[in-house]
């Protein structure tokens, strides 16, 4: 393990959280709150930590897969541990321990968008920096802080394309141009132009700038943090179906718009964009229906755009609410639920299992299936033309299964807490709360069902059960293996 | 597709059906039912259809994997489909549509034990004959039926290997000795041997010889269907301790057994046993110290002997209860829950998705998880000292994928009951009802938790749902590719 490369990526990791820390300091300045000094206490800290770990000159150069995976783990975990102090510190009373507010900023870096604030009249409380601060949390973790200093700091190219492999969402990792740097710094590009044209439609509707500005970082990390009590319901229509649209397209691979840009046609439509906007049209079909027949929404109109609203919130991962969906009929629950699973497109910011693992796991079984009539019929997984390495196939399964173990052990530490939670005022389904809470978390979705809907918190869970979901939100955001190979002790033997 | 021999397994599964209503006929004759002329009626209609189907000439004798599958899929209906004539025909006023018949006698031939039966008092009101027969009918299907014929039956050795394969449950499947038919008449000697030590047991206990010739029945094909009003819950320890004992040696595979007699010690503790008798010792630990520091169970002793009969009935498959789990707390229902899906030992009576395949899933993850430390090592998959081949851990990944998509899509249709079950006495819990129901018919436990648990019953469920069930009965038994491959159009494609 070449402990120096790591140590000089986690200084340059503090330098750059100082600098996000502006965001929110100018924040407090503009609306005069003493929490300035708060974010000023933490840039001294972090800068100066910073410096000190840059200070150690570079022995060794080399990285390699195994120290990829461990930086990026790690790079997480200590961006999130200073993260949450300007919430602990800020004294606003509703992070009453350190883990409630590292369970907030979390949520925040990985985008999962769940709160420990147990009511929608305290969040509209918190001060506006600590609030800008959690948004902005959401944008720089969509995109991945890593992705950000790649594209920033002058590093070799081998060791970043470890980097923005572990780091980067999705089965593999498709770099636009040779140049991973280049890569990193069109991608950042996109980003903010799609961030810039939502803020601008979302002023456009009449809402404050400061309002506008939190709503698109948390639409562009697909993040699902609102600065209101109700959420997005009070809105109109218009800012409504806006959030919907830029859900959707924060969802979909970013290589996409690259290639709408150079005019590749055939590039921006591929077979994972195909079936995603599939899923997502037939759900919202489904739901609506759903939702309208039964005379949960006794208009077609408004059943439709709230369907479509949930669909959209859930699928790329946001976490948004006009309703509270978590009163729907248990079909539509149970599509939300599924469509938690499969989540964005890879290359998008949004997460779940990704659309392209799954299409990749049902044409590998479909092709297994075939054998069977067939035993010496030979088929390769393809996908837009291309075949997939088997490799990549095998690593997706172990992917699926490590996923799977993960969800289960996290759902069987958490039931402790099913019997002891607050169910007034919603359907009392334990096994639906606990359920839908680790796959929230772990989908980086923000609010599951049950007792964790939109209407309710994660605050009345024990601090065991935050750590697990810590785990599990980081966990989804670097696509398990990170986490796992951080704490397994082969990573650290000599060899 | 051979459609001559095809045609030719079900007329001689149809003669077998007929000889097996023999059982339920002697039962009606010695307690005096008028349910003697309905067997007599069935038996006659079986032998006559039978000898009909077998009167053709064979004019193709080529078995091919494809047609082992379909031979297999299509037996399984068809016994089904002529077993319920006689609940349907009965006239005890339970099985109120054909429908409803077939579910339960899917559920016996699977060895699932779900019953539509509303309450148990019914099921203990309901003539000795047809009691015989739902008892009977695990005892055919928890072996196989068509293992059953091979051993019986002069058939070839090709194609007794296709069909064996595809009954089998299991990923691979082990002859005990070169010839299959040798094979199948050993495991039907042991199985018959082990019953009979069973109904011994039982009437050392006193036990009445009928209720021991059920119980054994039910609990050698780990089926679950009982005989009493409440069970096995009246019954003295001893008694529910044997059935206990029982539960596991017949989820244990029966290859340890043929080793323990040629004292190849061994080849008797595999490493699928060690795994699955590791799980079952920590499940019971967890889940008596759960419901006994709960006070849910406040006497130490007997929630250890609730916990060990419980966890027993449920990894086995079997599903008989002598507690009302489904009161239990959350971690010990989940745990319940969790050990529904791993099941048995391949090669034994018992269902689920099988521990070697659990441990061979865990082994190359782990082993793909280590590629990502090491890039250039390989490594293989192995158990026992033996390599396992690349093809069988594809399609144990690929049947883990299906078999989740199965899972998945029957949630889906049977979620539109959810809203209108009948909660009355029971936790609310829609989703855990649905996710149970589906977890336990198509592992083939029987009772799941929440509105199906051991007090409750599918009676509730709408026709649509109870044709789900009986497919995902089906799918269990054998193991989800025959029944999928019987309905896909490729299958009967020429070529």
């Amino acid at each position: 393990m070449n402990f120096s490369a790591i140590r000089r990526v986690v200084g340059w990791i503090l330098l750059f959280e100082a600098i996000f820390f502006l965001v929110p300091l100018i924040t407090a300045v503009i609306y005069w709150e003493e929490e300035f000094f708060v974010f000023l206490f933490c840039i001294a800290l972090c800068g100066s930590l910073g410096a000190l770990f840059l200070s150690k000159k570079l022995t060794n150069n080399a990285i390699y897969a195994k120290e990829g995976i461990v930086i990026t783990a790690l790079c997480w975990i200590v961006l999130s541990l200073f993260g949450a102090l300007p919430l602990y510190l800020s004294g606003t009373g509703v992070y009453g321990s350190y883990v409630d507010a590292l369970f907030e900023i979390v949520s925040g870096f990985t985008t999962t968008g769940a709160t420990i604030v147990p009511t929608g009249a305290q969040i509209a409380a918190l001060p506006k920096s600590i609030l800008m601060w959690r948004s902005f949390s959401h944008w720089i973790g969509g995109m991945g802080v890593l992705v950000f200093m790649i594209a920033f700091l002058p590093l070799s190219g081998a060791r970043n394309m470890h980097i923005m492999k572990a780091e980067s969402p999705g089965p593999t990792v498709g770099k636009l141009v040779p140049k991973v740097r280049t890569t990193a710094k069109i991608l950042y590009v996109i980003y903010t132009g799609m961030t810039a044209i939502q803020i601008i439609m979302l002023l456009c509707g009449g809402m404050s700038f400061f309002e506008s500005v939190n709503t698109a970082f948390a639409t562009a990390g697909t993040g699902g943090f609102s600065v209101k009590a109700d959420g997005l319901a009070g809105y109109s229509s218009y800012l409504q179906i806006v959030v919907t649209v830029f859900m959707l397209l924060f969802s979909i691979n970013f290589n996409s718009y690259y290639m709408l840009g150079k005019r590749r046609w055939k590039e921006v439509l591929t077979a994972e964009v195909k079936v995603f906007l599939l899923v997502v049209f037939a759900t919202i079909a489904a739901v609506t229906l759903n939702v309208y027949l039964t005379g949960t929404i006794p208009s077609f109109g408004r059943a439709l755009k709230h369907s479509a609203f949930s669909v959209s919130s859930v699928i790329s991962t946001t976490g948004f609410a006009t309703e509270n969906f978590a009163l729907w009929p248990m079909f539509s629950q149970i599509l939300l639920l599924l469509i938690m699973f499969i989540g964005a497109c890879a290359g998008s910011t949004g997460g779940g299992i990704k659309v392209s693992r799954v299409v990749v796991l049902g044409k590998s079984a479909s092709n297994e299936i075939g054998k069977m009539l067939h035993p010496k019929r030979v088929k390769h997984v393809t996908m837009d033309g291309h075949v997939i390495d088997s490799d990549v196939v095998r690593s997706i399964f172990a992917y699926f299964v490590v996923y799977i173990a993960v969800f289960i052990l996290s759902l069987l530490i958490i039931s402790f807490d099913l019997n002891n939670l607050n169910y007034a005022g919603v359907e009392n389904t334990k096994f639906l709360t606990g359920f839908s809470s680790v796959a929230a978390t772990l989908n980086n979705i923000g609010p599951g069902l049950g007792a964790v809907g939109p209407a309710g918190s994660f605050a009345d869970y024990s601090w065991w059960s935050k750590l697990v979901f810590i785990f599990d939100m980081l966990a989804g955001r670097l696509e398990v293996f990170p986490m796992l190979l951080l704490f397994a002790p082969s990573t650290w033997r000599k060899g």
